[in-house]
């Protein structure tokens, strides 16, 4: 296994640093994510501003995604297979996508008190984000596959936990909980929380899938 | 940029045809949901003439497919690579099942009243699988990448309008509607719905994903 | 097409073994599962004793997958492509997890009462979940190729009449159940239930597209 990543080209300067900011941007995203969580529910003023920031995180995230597509409409060698650095670019776009969504239901759905699930599930997010990030970093170092890999299992374990939570905290509104709106409302915020999770299991399949073709 | 698709075939005769009826059958069937969302509540024959006209749409959609499939496995020369035909056949089953089943949950949950969500939902659909079938068109002109890519980024921007629209129809079912059963049964038909710009969205990246890999 | 799957070394001896426990792993939780919808509601020892079961099952599963992947690690030949052979193992681990997750919230959800569609819907994962089995059997005998798009015809469907199922079923809940919470908790787990019938058609998708790039 020596020659792992022989067939990548370490001196790519348009791809590894664009994914290097995709991750960066995700953790940004997760640390105010988990800060909403924690904020004071009186303080209206507060969870408004992290709510622009969130979105705020999200549009970058977006302009990220589009550059690595621009540089792919314009560079004929990458550092790995085109459709690879293609799903590796949307699938990174759909955790942004659902962790925002996970902020954006709190807002609209109109979510004051935040529960021990949903900080837990928060603090999932940031864990499983900063793998990904970790990972990213490493894609360039033709010798890290070892630590991708090990990035890759971690967030599938924190996928399951986070799975785990979202199950047992719905199973703990049907017992605890009389108001079936309050249920609803407070299982679909959970449920995008638990999305956000398994969109960085998707990108740790895309990583695996990378680095076994590359093999 | 210019030997973009030289890979392709262009004379091909089996699956661009069969791509462009597919492409043509989502068209029709949004038409009969943007249709059935604007009929009048009291017309129940409209109604159920407009699921039946629907769910055949469906079964047409399923032969295409079907078609597309049994062309693989007879031809050893595709215009693009097997298994990306498969994928976009399937992606595109995808879409006819979710329009499919947003009727369906219309009908079997007994949704009466359309309200103003659903219509805008309706509407997207309409226009991200109009961009798809454009797309499909162009497929077989090797020149119309660039139209190709921007129908894409279109249907990206429809699918992001579509979930915003949904995640304020549910904060506004919490907000106004009492009814719980009610807040449930809207909350189904608008995330089919939704979820149906959703696999518009998959086409759209299978279909970026060949333009990438042929270039 | 004489000539299909004669890219595959049926000599392996390390993969096929695998995939073939997986299916049959499959099938095992598939059967508990359906015994576990026609226990005697009053018999919870019974019952916590099938939820275990299942569970223990589920991590068999676990091991088998990571096998695969270690196995994908050591080895340089490969029966079919080394992404194949990933997104295959990552697509019966998910219909495991889906197994898992449908009796995890009949138990978190405190579900007694199992209803008709539950029973049909665990009938028809117990129908797909051996179809797959069947056709990972046959993966290793190149001549074949008939009977696996045969299960995976079947698989689809099985996937078909079981989405029907739920939206009928759900419609019902609409219909005859008065309390809201109710309908939630059974809709969940009917959720789950289908969505395992999904993963068993994205097994289907794999296999179709490991057939058709090696023909």
């Amino acid at each position: 296994m020596n020659n792992l990543f022989s067939y990548f080209t370490p001196k790519d300067k348009k791809f590894f640093p664009l994914f290097e900011k995709s991750g960066a941007n995700l953790v940004a995203m997760s640390q105010s994510l988990v800060e909403l969580v924690n904020s004071n529910p009186q303080d209206t003023e507060q969870r408004e501003r992290i709510y622009k920031k969130i979105a705020d995180l999200e549009h970058i995230g977006d302009d990220i995604t589009h550059q690595i597509y621009i540089e792919l409409g314009k560079n004929f060698i990458t550092p790995f297979d085109r459709e690879d650095i293609h799903a590796l670019g949307s699938a990174l776009d759909e955790v942004a996508d659902y962790i925002h969504g996970s902020a954006s239901r709190m807002n609209l759905y109109n979510v004051i008190e935040m529960t021990e699930p949903i900080k837990k599930l928060a603090g999932f997010i940031l864990q499983a984000t900063s793998e990904v990030a970790k990972a990213l970093v490493e894609l360039k170092n033709y010798k890290s596959i070892r630590i991708i890999a090990d990035a890759c299992i971690r967030i599938n374990n924190i996928e399951n936990q986070a799975d785990y939570i979202f199950d047992k905290a719905v199973g703990e509104l049907f017992t605890y909980e009389q108001d079936a709106k309050t249920i609803i409302k407070y299982k679909e915020v959970l449920s995008a929380m638990e999305t956000a999770t398994d969109m960085c299991e998707d990108v740790a399949n895309v990583l695996e899938s990378i680095l076994i073709k590359n093999a």
